[in-house]
Order: structure tokens, then C-alpha cells, then sequence
């Protein structure tokens, strides 16, 4: 739990404080008094009377009362310590730096055990062990260095990794982004980075509080909540971006040996931030340049105006934002003339607008003044200036500040001198700016933002599936494996998936029959083998009833078979569904084109079940083979919205019916007119007491 | 051309300087002393009788002879201070940092011929005009700030944009990159970016010159020698990394607007930067990332270590390798645990190795030690080390920068505290080093020159292709447009393209008797309308002599219908090659997959002609759908050899025949055993006087 003593601590107490800034207990102090905590600061040292000015108690025992105890012992002595000012001193609040804990030895778990106990116990929070510690607005209790300027409109920073949160800060400073908070949880013993983003949500005013939140995680404990908590405060207008290290099989294998935390599969990643809204990046660069972007008034549109000075950068960035699906529109016509006509001779306007070299900081004004109220069309400005150091660029800057107060369209200001106008770049920053030092940098990530879907609804599609069904059939299974084909069928009709008419039996005349009401041609699979078609259990385009006859007698030959399946041969372009439980996730649904653009290409996208009818959209829409589906080149398209509303009607399947590992329809056969399934395999797999 | 008094001037005179830093002319007589220059310096300006402590004359008439002269004076007063200092001066290079010429307006453009003339005539080297000048490690040149460190052994940039060079020099000093020569070649009157790689090339000292170069264009002007320049350099052991910014539809319309040159096509430069074995960056950022792997020694393999004692970046980092196709393999067996087994309780040697937090530099020897010596499957090493500011990381740094001295596989060095351990990474740079401040931006940069091609060999294949056939076919083709079916089949058989058979007749019976010979299924083709499709008139599988017969009556009426094409009706995949003449390139050869795969997934590669087998290979294996030629999950691949052969072939065609403007073989269809041209399109276009 997070208490207010965590958060504004009246009292500080730090236990192994020390004189020397190079021991975590000499920095957090240092840092402390530095960052102008205003409230009673107290140290705890067996060997001084004062420590860097502050008063020193002995022993823990000696203390008054207070809220927060930060811990920079060794682990051995932090259980006892917990325990006495949890008891008698009335500390609401841990934070525990010291290492030597689970993460180490099995002794080190029993310790941090012990000592959660007693902060549960006594209702107290309890960041750590083995973390570089929280800092906030009011006080900066942490060990490590850089201290970033703190605001409250600036980002809260999670990391479930301290390091790497020094690692983004170094990243994020250079950029000038501010920070209201940063967290590093350590192990996590009691809140982990879900926790923080629940306490958020929960106490959420969107008057006071930062809207901008950067996640870096290793692993995700509870899928769940944070689907939950980071979906509802970006629901409030938070904006969120987070690197989930590990999406290479090498990356998740490191990962674990970092936290020791089993791995999540990727695609259930990818799926939990598509779904909860969450921008997701790769790299802390790229998580810092998200975070700036994230500082800037919200797109309402895709086109962009450049203005520069330096044609070169310009043109760089236009080919950025170009392949990230955003528009450099060209403006020209009366409008841009008189523009034209009120820079110097040579300047261009077509967008880049190039105010030329010699251009003045009274053009860029202009300039500003003509992207916000006389070109419509454009939505967001991209200012780009440097200088080879003739002239210093204060002035020029000070136009780009003063534009940004009150322009009702974003401006993104790319200042590329960081060396040689570095003075007017960092009075720039001081102003609360944030500074896009490379123009392609800032484009990729806009891009990444911009095409990062919106938060789904909760809300699961129940029209025409009929779940007392299927809590029937499911319930009806006995064994953990592959179940029969009617069922299947039962299964798939309960969810109101149109699946092809077909007939299963061992018995030829039977087969024969039904082929014979259907019409010709006919498919034929073995019943039995798993791996069909590796055994010759799948014969399509049969078009008489002397080759059924013929097929039917060699597939009871195959070692397993039991019966024999016939369908009516369908025509149509071949569609994927599948879907994968994963342990805490829930089903991963994937989707794609059929054949070689799942198995080959790996043109597949993800999605968390329950699917709503945006998400399905959502989902299709960002294939690559999109265009496909879409119709092109006067070939007619394939009913997107029959596939759309299967993937939703089975991602409802799946929510009713959890005991469903694995499955897939693949194909599903799509015309113009119709999606139909025609071979799905579900794996069903119970939990037994 | 360029003279030696371009490179080492013993005398250098500024036209225009000036007391005022503020000033072109005065920031470059500042840049030239503060850069210690050598030689003999002189100022032109008529109030002073010194400028910066630097002897001034009233006019170019006074000075003794000089063999570099810089101008920094209005454009219309350029021409006669030139003549002057070329005819009475012996002055034999120029540098004019004018703006004014070609650039702006016509009258300016005509002043640019009349210094180029002259320039000429007394066979002087001309940089600019409208630039920021040239420096190289005796003289800096240039106006322009910052100015990073010269060394014989640094980076050689050449850029075609001032303003873009100086962005650049931002973005590398603050890595710690050195330069030997940087050229900012502005309007390139009389230098372009190729004829400084010419020079570099025709002048290449291997044991003195520096082996990097780094370029930034927006237009290309003589491809041909771009590529010769360039690929040469590349096997005498140089690495090229260059942007060729407008690769998208509006970057390309920006960099016309910036330039005036007229676009190249994306896919032309695509094409000759891989032949050329050129590195292709998108961004500034990029560009100096790839420079500082650069300085590193070559990778001899893909397989890589990661030492750090901050776990999260090394998760990151090998997610980044990993995605580019490079190896972080796992570390394990006895060597592993011996290491381990020195390091601290805690420790992880799998790979990222983590040392911990509190890992010593005694440590970070010994892991790569281990590297080095101990794991031979170990190409190279990356090393991530930060600090949250409680010990300096001298000694680190200092154990890094003694083994990177030794070390027999190449150590990347990624220091992210930039700031909080920044005379720490500043100590460091100072040796010569380079910094990887991002993990991810590093491994992104690495797996684009891994993944670059080594410069194509110019051999052309002969075997097989009857040139004289060729040109006598081409010769007797009288009309610019589509040749005739038998034509296309003769030149496709004449470069020793398998064809499938086919027969052409405006006569039914010879058509049905040529399908009787061959075999139904046949395919059937109207001749004369050139989109075939759309008019109906292709007709595949027609598997009788009757229907073929309906077939032919029905095309003969379609408008424009000359005659009917009959060919047996082949089965396979259906690849594509197609093949466009560019203007100044030559031919763009485009291969891949056929159908949705080129119009849909747009998944081409392509190569300028000729082609070796070599860069044919190379071709096809960088198709996303490669793994469908290869062959997957139990599907015979296609025949890879024959498809590469074919493209050799045709780009031979191509080479003898290049007024063919536009041609594609679609489809071919391929098997394992056979890859065969189904039909072809060729369109002719003669240069008449």
C-alpha cells in the first residue's frame, strides 16, 4: 500500500547515514538537503553526533516519531530495525536501499520476508529492498545522481530497474524533460510498478496531477491491473509510454537473469498495451523523446508544417514523418504567396518553409503567425533551428517560447546547436522547454504515438453467443487434448461463428451420402492424427463419388484414423485466427491472412480477449497485407467486417470458456460476401484441485 | 579539380575579414587562428591595417602571391577579385562563402560562370560558392562552429549542405568522433561530392589517409561516379556511410525545393548505394553512430558479448542485436563457471555478463579477459558502464581504455552517465575514444553495416549472351513503345532466358494445331491491346481444342486485337523481375516475388545493372519472402540458382541494349528444378539528334 508518509513525509529519518557522499547513506542525505526537503530530517549513526549537518541519533530506538525511514544498512540489521520504528516510532513509510536480499540467497528472501510482514502488519509502505529509492516534488529520497528539475506537471517515471532509471534520467535531463516523480521498486516486495500505477489511478485529479507517465519493466506480475489501472488513467487524459525489455528470445532470456522473473511472451505484451493504449518503446532515447512529445498539447491532425532555416534537416524530417504515415502537405496558392512575398528573396514556402540562413527571428514570428491562423490545412508546426555560431540565437528562441504560450497548435522545437548554441538552448530549457536535439529521432517517435491505438472498452459482445452452451460443452470434457470436431463445430456455432457444413463418420456409404447432398467437389480429412496433413489425411478438390470412395478407404488406413470428415470445397482468399492462453495474460488472440503471411512472413497482429468490434478493426487494420483484405488493383476486398465479428465473437468464446489453451481456425475461406471457418482445433486443458 | 593548394596552402588570404566574429569573414580568421593554422595568413579589407592581429591589405591587388584565397564579400565583387588573384596572385584555390549566385537568382548564376571561368583557365580548385568552407587538419577553413577534433585518422565528411554539415558536427563531437576533413561543397560550381571521392580515391594512400568517410546529399549528380569513387574506396579498405535525404514522395519534392536538382528515384539510390557497398543512414544521429562503429575495428563475426553491472540496458541492448540478426549467445559450461566464480556472489555470466552494481574495475578486466581469450565463440564485446554518482568512474574507463588498446576483438564502449559522470566520459574522449551514450541506437547502427553488402565486383556476365543478336534486334526496332511478342521472345532468348515455348497467329486452325503439339492445358493471350488483362483478354487453362477455339473468335474481337497468343499452361510460384532505366544511373533492376508480394507488399529488392551473381544472390536474399524461395515446413523451395541466373542475364540485356527504358518478365514461374519467363513486357525509347 502507498501511505501519504511515503509520499510527504513530514519526517525523514535516515538510518546508515553518512558523511561520505560515496556511500548510498552519505548521497540520499546529501540529495535530501540539496533538494530543499522542508520537512525534519534525522540520521541514524552510531559513531556521530551530526551528519552533514543533521542531527544523529545512535540507534533507531533513540529517534522521535516519524513517517519515513530510509534504510542503508546492511540487510541482517534492516528486519530489526523495521520492527522497531514500524512499533514505536511510528514510521508509516519504508524505503530500503540496501541489497543482499532475494535477489541474492534464499537467507536474503526469508529477510525481506520478516520484514514485509511487519510493514504489512502496521499498515506502512515499503519501497525496495535493493532500489536507488522514490523522489518527488517534496523530497528527494534517493541515492543516485542526476537529480532532474522536478515539477509537478512533469512525468512520473516507474522503473522496476534503479540503474536503468539513472540511465533514462541521463537521457531525459540532456532534453530537458522534467519530472514530477521517479520510482525505482526494487524487488518489489511490496509495491511493484502496478501498485504505483493503481495508487495513481485511484487517486487521480486531473486538476493537480501529472498526466505523463513512463514505464521502463522487465516483467509484468499482474497483467491485469495494469491493463486496468494504465488504460483507466489514460481514459483521464494521462499519456503513457513504456519499454518492456525482453522481446527478443536472447532480451527474455537476459531479462530473467536480471529479475528472475519468468518471461511473458511477447505477443501478450504487445496485446496488454494495445489494448490499455500504452505507446510502447525500445530504447531510453526513444522513451525520453515519447516523454517530451507526451509534454506538448495533443495532435488533433497528421499534417505537419516545417520551418527551418538550414534546408537539410528539413528534408530529413519530412522523409521521417512521411514513412510514419504523416503529412508534409506542399502549401502553395495565395496564401503561402503573400507569405513569400514578406521573407527574403530565395526563401521558400512549400513546406519546408525555408526562411533561408539570413532569415530573421520577426520571419520565424511570421511564419508561426501564419501556420496557426491562416493555413487550415496544417495542424502542427516542427521548428527547426540551429546556428554555425554567427549570430547567438537568444532572440530566435525567445519568438519559439513566446509562440508556444499561446499557439493553438502544437510547436515542436528542434534545436540542433546543443555545442555551439548550447548557452541559448539551456536558458531555452530553463523556460520548462523540452529540446528535439535530432529532427528523425523526433519523428520516429511521433509516428510510434500517433499509430498507437486508443484504450479499448471493457465492454464484451454477447449478442448471439450462447454461453450456457458453452459452459456446457466445456464442462462436458473430460480429458486435457485436442477435442472432437463436433464440438469444435458445437463450440464455434454457440459463438455464432459460421463455420462450413460438415460430416464426420466410419462409415463410407454415410460419407458418400452427404457428399452427394452437398454436391461435389468435397474436402476429406482423417479423423484422429493431430499432424493431418503430414500423414496425407487431407485431400482437396474431390470431385466425384468413385475418388471419395477411394480416399475415404486409404484414410482409415492411417494409423490412428478413426473416421473420415467431409465439407463442401469452399473458394475464397484463406484468413488466420488464433488464439494462446497466456498464464496471467488471459487469451492472446492473433489474427492475419492465412498460409504462407502467418507461417512465413509472420504478418500477424495481437490482441487481448475480450476483443471489442474497434479492437478487431484495429487489429486487421494494421497488417501489412491490410491492402489484401481491403481489395486492390480491381480485385474485390474480403468482408473486413464478417472477420472483424469473428474475432470478436471468439475472443467472447474464450472469455467463457478460460479452460481453452490453444486454438486456431485456420482457414477461415473470405469472399466479398462471406468469412466462414472451415478447420479450427481448440486444445482444452483443466485445472484440477 | 583539386589542387594541393586547397589541401595544404602555405599562404592563406581571407577577402573580407573581418574584426567582427559575428561576420563570415570574421569567424573564419578566428577559426583559422584559434586553429593554430601554420601558414602564412593574410586579411583583404579596406579600413584596416590589421584584422585579429592578422596584417590586412586595402585590396587583393596588394597582397604578396598566396595560394589559397577565401572570399567573404558580396557575389557581384567576386568575379574580378578572383580574376585578380588567379592572374597576379598565383592564387590556385578559392574558397567563396558568398551567397548570392546560382542559388537566388539568375543574375547570380551568371556571376558563378564568369568565377568558374576563371577558375578554370588557371586550373585553381573553386569550393562553393554559398558554403561554409573546408577544414582539414592544417587549416580550418570554415566559419562555421563547432569545430570538433582534427586527426589524420578521423572522419572525412562531405556534405552538400552547410547548415546540415554543422548539425552533423553537433550530433558526433558530443560522441567524441574526430574528423580529418570536413567539405561543405555549397553550390559546387566547380567541386561536387563526387569529385572529392574521386580525388580520394585516385590520391588513396593507405598507410596515412583516413579510411572514413561520412556523406550527406541530397542530390546525385553522376551516379556513375559515385558508385566507381565510392566502391573503389570501399576495397582499398575504406567504410562509407552516407544520407541521401528525400527518400519519401514529399523529402524528395523538399530536397528539389532545397536544392533545385531534380529528384532521383528512391530505388535508383537504394540500388547504388548497395553496389556500391555504401551505408545507407536516415538521420544525423544515424550517420555519426554508424562514423563512431566506424573507428572501432571490423567485426569478424556476429556473435557478441555484453559486460555491464547495470542488468536493464544489456536486456535492451540484446532485444536491439538480437532484431538486426545479430547474436548475444548464451555463456555457459566450465569457462562460464570459473569466471563466475571470481566475480561476486550474485553475478551472472550468462550473458549479458552482470558484474553487479558494486562490480569492480579488477572485474570488468577480468570479464574481458575472459572475452578475449577464454569463450571463442565471442566475436567482439559491448560494455555498459554507468554510475548513479556514488565513486567516480575513472578507473573503469581507464581498465576499458587499456584493454581497448590490446584487445584482439573489438570493445564498444556505451557510457550512458553523460552528465553525472561527465569528466569521466570527457577524460575518456579525450584518448580518442568514441561514446555510445544509447545501447539501442548503437545496436540498431551495428546491424545496418552488418547487413550492408561488401561493393559489388564489375564483371559482367558474357556467358550464354549473344550480344550481336541483341543490338541487331534492337537495332531493327524503328518505333518508341512496346515491341512485338516475337521480338520480346527473341531478345529473352538471346540473353539465355528460359522461355516458356508460345505461338503467336492471327490464323485460328495454326493456333489450334500449335496447342495440339504442345499439350492442353494451354493459356491464351490477345495481341495488340497493351493492359491485356483488363479487356479480357487473357484466358488461362483452356483445356480443349473447342474452347480454345471459342476463346480465339471471342479475342479477335476485342478492339485492337491484332492476333492470339497460345502458350502451354506452365504451374509454379510466380516471381517477377522488372527492370527501369534512370536517368544518369542506368538500369534499376527490381526482383521478388510476383503477384500481391510486388503489388501489394511491395516486397522488392533492387540492383543497378550489371549484376554479378554475387549481388543477384544478395538480392533475392533480402526479399521478406525469401524463406518462400528457400522453402519452408516441408515445401520444396524454388530454384534459387536459375532466378539469380536469370537476373544476370537480364541485367547483361540491359547493359547492351539501353534503350530498352522499361521492361518486367511477369511472371515467371518457378519450381525446384525450373524457373521459366511467362510473359514479358519491353519498352524501346531511341535518343534521336
Amino acid at each position: 500500500m502507498i501511505t501519504n508518509q511515503l509520499l510527504n513525509p513530514g519526517s525523514i529519518v535516515v538510518v546508515g547515514a553518512s558523511n561520505n557522499a560515496h556511500k548510498p547513506g552519505g548521497a540520499i542525505l546529501r540529495n535530501l538537503i540539496n533538494g530543499g526537503y522542508a520537512g525534519e530530517l534525522r540520521a541514524v549513526n552510531p559513531k556521530e553526533a551530526e551528519v552533514q549537518g543533521v542531527a544523529a541519533f545512535a540507534d533507531v530506538k533513540d529517534i522521535p516519531d516519524t513517517d519515513l525511514a530510509i534504510l542503508a544498512i546492511p540487510a541482517p540489521l534492516c528486519p530489526d530495525a523495521v520492527e522497531v520504528l514500524a512499533a514505536e516510532k511510528q514510521v508509516r513509510a519504508f524505503i530500503i536501499l540496501s541489497a543482499g536480499f532475494g535477489e541474492e540467497t534464499r537467507e536474503g528472501a526469508l529477510l525481506e520476508n520478516r520484514i514485509l510482514d511487519t510493514v504489512n502488519k502496521y499498515g506502512a509502505s515499503l519501497i525496495g529492498p535493493n532500489c536507488i529509492g522514490l523522489m518527488n516534488t517534496w523530497h528527494h529520497s534517493v541515492f543516485s545522481q542526476p537529480i532532474p528539475q522536478l515539477h509537478s506537471q512533469g512525468v512520473d517515471l516507474i522503473s522496476s530497474s534503479g540503474a536503468t532509471a539513472v540511465f533514462i534520467l541521463e537521457s531525459a535531463v540532456t532534453k530537458g524533460l522534467q519530472f514530477n516523480s521517479v520510482w525505482s521498486v526494487g524487488n518489489a516486495k511490496q509495491i511493484g510498478v502496478e501498485d504505483v500505477l493503481q495508487y495513481m489511478d485511484e487517486h487521480f485529479n486531473p486538476e493537480t496531477d501529472s498526466k505523463i507517465k513512463l514505464l521502463y519493466i522487465e516483467s509484468i506480475g499482474d497483467p491485469d491491473r495494469m491493463l486496468f489501472h494504465a488504460s483507466s488513467l489514460i481514459r483521464k487524459g494521462c499519456r503513457i509510454a513504456a519499454i518492456k525489455a525482453g522481446s527478443s528470445e536472447s532480451g527474455s532470456r537476459a531479462a530473467s537473469s536480471h529479475t528472475g522473473a519468468i518471461a511473458s511472451s511477447d505477443s501478450a505484451v504487445e496485446a496488454l498495451f494495445r489494448k490499455a493504449g500504452v505507446v510502447r518503446c525500445y530504447s531510453r532515447e526513444e522513451l525520453t523523446t515519447v516523454g517530451c512529445i507526451f509534454t506538448l498539447p495533443e495532435l488533433k491532425g497528421k499534417n505537419f508544417a516545417i520551418i527551418t532555416h538550414a534546408g537539410g534537416p528539413g528534408v530529413m524530417l519530412t522523409d521521417a514523418l512521411s514513412k510514419g504515415g504523416l503529412n508534409v502537405p506542399k502549401l502553395q496558392g495565395p496564401v503561402a504567396e503573400e507569405l513569400k512575398s514578406k521573407l527574403y528573396p530565395g526563401a521558400s514556402v512549400g513546406n519546408p518553409i525555408d526562411i533561408l540562413a539570413t532569415g530573421t527571428p520577426e520571419h520565424l514570428r511570421l511564419c508561426l503567425d501564419y501556420c496557426e491562423e491562416k493555413f487550415d490545412e496544417i495542424d502542427a508546426v516542427m521548428a527547426i533551428f540551429g546556428t554555425p555560431g554567427l549570430v547567438t540565437m537568444f532572440e530566435m528562441y525567445d519568438v519559439l517560447h513566446e509562440k508556444m504560450q499561446t499557439c493553438r497548435k502544437p510547436i515542436f522545437p528542434i534545436l540542433p546547436s546543443i555545442n555551439t548554441a548550447g548557452a541559448e538552448v539551456d536558458a531555452f530549457l530553463a523556460k520548462g522547454h523540452v529540446n528535439f536535439a535530432d529532427e528523425v529521432t523526433l519523428g520516429t517517435a511521433l509516428s510510434r504515438i500517433v499509430n498507437a491505438p486508443r484504450p479499448a472498452n471493457n465492454e464484451i459482445e454477447l449478442f448471439g453467443v450462447d454461453v450456457p452452451r458453452i459452459r456446457r460443452i466445456i464442462d462436458s470434457i473430460a480429458e486435457d487434448s485436442y477435442i472432437a470436431p463436433h464440438l469444435v463445430q458445437a463450440l464455434l456455432h454457440s459463438a455464432g461463428i459460421p463455420v462450413v457444413e460438415e460430416f464426420v463418420s466410419d462409415k463410407k456409404e454415410e460419407v458418400l451420402a452427404f457428399a452427394r447432398r452437398t454436391g461435389f467437389p468435397v474436402v476429406a480429412k482423417v479423423v484422429g492424427p493431430v499432424h493431418k496433413s503430414d500423414v496425407g489425411g487431407v485431400v482437396l478438390n474431390i470431385k466425384s463419388e468413385q475418388h471419395l470412395a477411394l480416399e475415404f478407404d486409404r484414410m482409415m488406413q492411417i494409423p490412428e484414423a478413426r473416421s473420415v470428415m467431409a465439407q463442401p470445397m469452399l473458394k475464397g482468399t484463406e484468413l488466420f485466427i488464433g488464439a494462446k492462453y497466456e498464464e496471467k495474460f488471459g487469451h492472446v488472440v492473433l489474427c492475419g491472412l492465412g498460409g504462407i503471411f502467418v507461417e512465413v512472413l509472420k504478418d500477424v497482429s495481437s490482441g487481448l480477449a475480450p476483443l471489442s468490434y474497434e479492437e478487431a478493426y484495429s487489429m486487421i487494420r494494421s497488417l501489412r497485407a491490410y491492402k489484401i483484405i481491403k481489395g486492390t488493383r480491381g480485385q474485390k476486398g474480403l468482408n473486413e467486417d464478417k472477420f472483424a465479428e469473428i474475432i470478436v465473437r471468439l475472443s467472447t468464446l474464450l472469455r467463457f470458456a478460460t479452460e481453452i489453451k490453444e486454438m486456431d481456425i485456420n482457414p477461415l475461406l473470405a469472399t466479398d460476401k462471406q468469412v466462414v471457418a472451415v478447420d479450427a482445433r481448440i486444445r482444452v486443458e483443466k485445472k484440477r484441485e
